[in-house]
């Protein structure tokens, strides 16, 4: 991971719609001065607001790796992307990729990788020897994004707690999860792709033992009322060990992601499942704040959709990347 | 999967205790016409009950694969071992393993068995193509065995369904996730083994919609309450879509396997969580049972037990190994 040279060019695809492009969307969001550009095929219909590049030009602006910041349903790498990747390997690029079908796994890329020396790199394919969970309780401070759904907000939520804690001097480190947060942490680890039994030992490894007063700021997946992902979810709560929740939630989800016949639980409901699950290693688990995607939403909307939920949980509720997330950094233990 | 041929030879290694030779112990019991005998290293605590054999002879007696029918805690393939599977190998035998580490992946073994033209089969590895799961209702009725804790008879007590339902004339059938399930049933997939991503896709994958009247009869895969594999657990009882659930358990476990700290769930409070967790993919879903594995205790014992496990419970309570499964499909929807 550390390896991966940067500036990057993000490579956006033929995205569906904007979430199909949060890989992309994060980095450029989290590490702009890491970006020379995003590169779109035609029918795209993300948009990270960087400038759009041609491969040659990024190139002599300095960018050396494309970034595949688009994800499939499934985690698929289209036959319509194949003729970039081939033609960014040709122009001296590295490639970058998080999802689950391998770069590596596709003979005219690897074959053509090896042939001109470039790497081709599947973050989120684990290269550490893992071992199963074992619960025991650790040192250190550990805080977990939990939310009702996919893409909530969990990993900003985690990097705007992070940014909080270092401006404060607490001493604290986001802890990645995912592959848009791995190419943003420079390390981290893809726990959905880990093998099933080791789901929880891969987030201990992540989360070693620590200083009384460290904080790991660990990046959720799914929601334990995700019928694709919930297994996932279960796993990195238990192997978080987390003193503290965060739930996250988009208000304007009329259902759950990918799933058009499923509803999102209550939150009630769902902060009740994540702490009685969560207490099984740690009996001091509990969410201490809500953090909300209001983009959708105005000032105005924003602070109603805010203060709604707030009177609804009692809990303090926030939006913590438009406002940041002191509100939540009051409310730790 | 079904080329593996048999008859088999069970390799027990240096088993620690018996429940470590629980794949070895299934298969003898399952399929005990499969089985030529046991092969058991100095050292080695557990017994199928089968005859103590040696290759070159149970070869003469028909033998032609060595199952690998132990586990140690993380799946490692020990270096003791490997003298015996080399002579397995010398002697004609193919290998067939269960564990996370692949004897595809020891050079000694892989180049061996490639000169000597013999397989190694690695059952854990799923070779199928899976996708995401989606959580849609289908056809088919399903039953999932889930517990208070691993090795809690899960596969035995679906085992002892699907015999009792086949007495009775109806359509169903065991579908094994685990690798002696696997070994037992001639196919499967072992879910702790799949990528995390795919948990409940695989369950999904492997009890398709069938006819209405039609039973699978799912093996489940540790505990809600297990701080190593919870994750696996709630997947596969998603991807389940169980109508009905019967809770395995095993009432002289001191504390969760391999977990010397963590207690073990009360009943009540698994039942709770296993059906409001299982509710959010098939809104009917219940548990109808209890079987517990009562091995420990003579006859008058294992009543005392049962009677009391029903009171506390409310549930029809049998250990389905031992005295069938009649009450528990009686119980069935």
């Amino acid at each position: 991971m550390m390896e991966i040279q940067h500036p990057y060019v993000l490579f956006l695809g033929d995205a569906a719609d904007h979430l199909a492009a949060k890989t992309a969307d994060g980095v450029a969001r989290w590490r702009p001065d890491w970006c020379v550009g995003q590169l779109r095929l035609p029918g795209c219909r993300a948009d990270t607001g960087l400038p759009d590049v041609e491969l040659k030009t990024a190139y002599r602006d300095g960018a050396r790796t494309l970034l595949v910041g688009v994800a499939n349903r499934g985690g698929i790498i289209s036959e319509e992307w194949l003729a970039t990747l081939l033609q960014a390997l040709d122009g001296g690029y590295d490639i970058a990729c998080g999802l689950h079908n391998r770069l590596n796994h596709i003979p005219r890329l690897a074959e053509r990788a090896a042939a001109l020396g470039r790497r081709l790199f599947d973050v989120r394919h684990p290269e550490v020897e893992l071992a199963v969970g074992n619960g025991k309780p650790r040192t250190g401070k550990r805080l977990l994004t939990v939310g009702t759904d996919c893409s909530s907000g969990k990993m900003f939520t985690a990097l705007s707690i992070e940014r909080e804690m270092k401006n404060r001097g607490m001493a604290a480190d986001f802890r990645a999860t995912g592959q848009t947060g791995i190419l943003i942490a420079g390390g981290g680890i893809c726990v959905d792709a880990v093998v099933a039994d080791f789901i929880a030992g891969a987030v201990e490894w992540l989360t070693p033992a620590t200083d009384d007063a460290h904080w790991d700021l660990i990046e959720g997946q799914g929601s334990l009322f995700h019928a694709s992902y919930a297994g996932v979810s279960l796993g990195l709560l238990h192997g978080a060990q987390a003193d503290a929740l965060v739930m996250c939630h988009e208000p304007t989800r009329t259902h759950m992601r990918g799933l058009p016949d499923a509803a999102l639980p209550g939150l009630a409901e769902c902060i009740a499942l994540n702490e009685r699950c969560g207490r099984l290693t740690n009996a001091a688990c509990r969410v201490v704040g809500i953090s909300v995607n209001t983009a959708a939403f105005d000032d105005t909307g924003a602070e109603r959709v805010l203060r709604g939920i707030e009177a609804e949980t009692g809990l303090p509720t926030v939006d913590a990347y438009r406002q940041g997330a002191a509100r939540l950094v009051d409310a730790l233990p």
